[in-house]
């Protein structure tokens, strides 16, 4: 990527996710979320132009692939690459650190931190 | 946290290093940095007035202490908490993931990566 600022590889990974909602997002996918209506349904609330944004970085990134599953109005559902379902470890790590230190978080059930990438 | 956008771990872990710098901050410190000069002098080049920022905002937060290691001018040297060590995880989680998705991320030493958190 020509705009990265190194090498580095967590800098580089920053470069995609390094923001408060494509993480978020990106769990709703790994939850079974497809849809934009779906994903404005989450506790976080995201804005509309928001999720617009994420979602068409995301897809120029090659974390997810959308297809049309309505044609008037278009409407499209968006389904986790290999490279977005392989952040799951990221996802998994900031759940258990929170579980620990940040007060008053949701407990993560097992079978999510359990699940394996494919 | 009264500011936080909802109770899953994921999402409070974003709300304190959900942007591009607060973790490559906390990747130097977890490479032996400690010094404002220090974390300048990194590939990425963060602005001054953003690093300052961000190292009050880990302050805060619980990631890092501050100690004076000069009086005059003051300068303060920072060293990572039990609650900053414990992201480790989560730094790892993101090389790995560059390392085999991000074309040209630099390799990882296997030390960092197989670095227990204490």
């Amino acid at each position: 990527m020509s705009d990265s600022r190194s090498g580095c590889p967590i800098a580089m990974t920053l470069d995609i996710v390094g923001d408060r909602w494509t993480l978020v997002i990106l769990r709703d996918l790994h939850l079974g979320k497809r849809r934009f209506s779906q994903f404005l349904d989450s506790p976080e609330r995201i804005a509309t132009n928001v999720l617009s944004d994420r979602l068409a970085l995301m897809e120029r990134e090659g974390l997810v692939a959308k297809s049309l599953y309505q044609d008037r109005p278009k409407r499209y559902e968006y389904r986790l690459s290999e490279k977005g379902e392989a952040l799951l470890p990221v996802l998994q790590a900031m759940s258990r650190w929170a579980n620990r230190f940040v007060p008053d978080s949701w407990t993560t059930p097992p079978e999510f931190l359990n699940r394996k990438t494919p």
